[in-house]
């Protein structure tokens, strides 16, 4: 039978392995953060008050998502985004993976090109490549995307004939170097693409965990209507991600044209049930005490890199999330770390996977502090610094 | 920014529309019946038990599913389907939609050619149809396929140098037929299929129900190890199509390439954890109870059709399930009665997009017993049978 499957598929993985002691790979988040009690009541609550409903696709309701859940991503956009957001304007996705999958599918073909940031979601890029689209990779700093850069990225585009399809972008603590994006450049990237009629992307999956700073409001928002900004977001990093549930916000043509496309019969209504019911009392207050304890998590694996790496050896400051990203001196290649590191019980992101150019990202690499605790964020970076050390002795 | 949509998408449909009083669609299920006060204890007791793990994508474990989840769907498979089934062999979906979409991929490319039966599920049809893939019919009778016919068909495209990527059969509650295969027509399919190297997908997502006979083995079982036969089933038949859980039954290296274009991050949790909890102690018995529920309604609606059509309109008497499939005279276009019934408030299925040959089911049509009421049921159906005579008078 394995025989008859089509040969171009990606590479299938070997069995299932647990994960090793020190993992720092992946959006996992902190294990004593999820609010379990209070899913567990918005469960049965919800279950009592809508049960009967589930014998219907949808709950009986839009294939848009369970309208009380879509509300709550309206009244948490406002309050917390400056985003004004109608339901009519908001499907939820199944996780926000969904979300990437849908957006892809309903603006490229095979050949096409997109602009990313330069260090990007390593998913992303890999669901670019399997679709046979390009990318062109747009320089950041300490604050996002250089606007100047985007200017010289969209004009070279356009010389050369090429129009990209869309602009993919995390201006709210971006994946993987933590940035918020500030309002100015913001404004201008908007007038920007604009300029070039290019539509923007933006994956705010990381928006709600912003710690330092005031979250500036979305590109969606400062697009004031004009529909030239698709956006999503998810409930993975900032409640749990085995749930899964995200949500696309877009103008309702667009949204109903998603929707022809989304042919799974409803995201899980389960989880909608639960989110919608356990979000509007205690989301505000759940991602605060989550942020307090990232921000310890956070700290820490600064302090062990600094203390086991060395000097030249840089770790970004991230704004929120769940993220560090390690940039080494020229010739480094992190790749050649996986498998010493494997051997020592450690996993982590290499930076080429993550980066528009991987010989750009090879001397970089992400770590996740979400998802283990501080004595394992030291031991294990401590162990990573001596592989790293081993490398270069 | 819908102007930068691809423009060979599938065409968007307009604002959602409540559900009319007399809907006949779909595949939802008998609300009474959904074992609310079950999930929710379950959904609690995981939740206390595994909470925490919700912080890890997959909970942890491995992206197949979780694993009593997958360790029930052996035992079930075991138990109802004389069907020997070891948990690495089972992958945890979104649904069985998801399964549909994951197969389909593995295993088509646009110009592709596969076999289904000569009425199937339509939106297995509509899949076909977007990924560029013809099908044949092969022909149906009371049990089901016809091997003969099947012999002429893979004969038939045999001689004309088309190899059939697969046969796609619902066996076991024929969607939209409600036949059972017997078991001497199960080792036939799988001698003919073998003697031309097809593989079969088996859809079995309304095998739980079969409250008429003896439910036979799998083709899979049947198969014996040989590995031609990949399965799917759910959950959305037999406890709620909200619920978004499905599960494939394949060969290990199969599952692992199925895993690998499997980039959802995982099916959702929370709706494994309540399923993993609730069905080892309470599946059989709800089960049992749901099935006597969707008869009454089943004998409901055949009365209905019989007391409100005329003579020469067939309705099928189903072994399971939730439908039925009326055949009109020759001459007879179920489509046309798609408006004025929605006039009446009823919507049904016309059989054109539920066939592998349009022409031949444009006088047939599918009603879903399963959600509406004994009450709804027989207004509904007269309503229909007044819509009908007034389209022949």
């Amino acid at each position: 039978m394995a025989a008859a499957l089509r040969d171009d598929l990606p590479e299938a993985g070997g069995p299932w392995a647990p994960t090793p002691p020190y993992s720092f790979v992946g959006g996992h988040n902190d294990g004593d953060s999820i609010p379990v009690a209070g899913l567990a009541e918005a469960a049965i609550s919800a279950l009592r008050r809508e049960g009967p409903a589930l014998a219907s696709y949808n709950l009986g309701g839009s294939p848009q998502g369970y309208e009380p859940l879509r509300r709550f991503v309206c009244d948490k956009l406002g309050a917390r985004a400056s985003t004004p957001v109608d339901p009519d304007e908001v499907l939820i996705t199944s996780g926000s993976l969904q979300a990437l999958d849908l957006v892809n599918e309903a603006f490229l073909r095979p050949g096409d090109t997109v602009i990313v940031e330069q260090a990007t979601y390593g998913g992303a890029l890999t669901r670019l490549d399997r679709l046979g689209v390009s990318w062109v990779g747009v320089e950041l700093d300490d604050d996002g995307i250089v606007p100047d850069d985007l200017d010289r990225v969209l004009t070279g585009l356009a010389a050369d004939g090429v129009r990209p399809r869309f602009l993919y972008t995390i201006p709210t603590v971006q994946n993987p170097t933590g940035s918020v994006l500030p309002l100015e450049r913001r404004r201008r990237i908007l007038d920007l693409v604009r300029a070039h009629g290019v539509p923007v992307f933006e994956d705010d999956c990381y928006a709600d965990l912003v710690w330092r700073g005031q979250r500036p409001p979305t590109l969606r928002s400062l697009d004031d209507g004009r529909g030239q900004v698709v956006y999503c977001g998810s409930f993975s990093k900032s409640i749990a991600p085995s749930l899964r549930v995200g949500y696309l916000v877009a103008d309702p043509p667009v949204i109903r044209q998603l929707l022809a496309i989304k042919t799974d019969a409803g995201t899980g209504a389960l989880e909608q049930l639960a989110l919608a019911d356990y979000a509007p009392t205690s989301f505000e207050h759940h991602v605060d005490q989550l942020m307090g304890s990232l921000q310890v998590k956070c700290a820490a694996m600064r302090a062990a890199v600094a203390a086991h790496f060395p000097d030249d050896v840089h770790v970004t400051d991230p704004a929120g999330g769940i993220y560090v990203w390690l940039t080494f001196p020229e010739g480094v290649d992190t790749s050649a770390l996986v498998e010493p590191a494997a051997e020592a019980g450690i996993e982590f992101n290499p930076g080429a996977g993550w980066s528009a150019d991987p010989q750009w990202g090879r001397r970089r690499l992400r770590l996740c502090f979400g998802h283990p605790d501080v004595a394992t964020i030291e031991a294990g970076v401590a162990r990573l610094g001596e592989v790293y050390r081993a490398s270069i002795a």
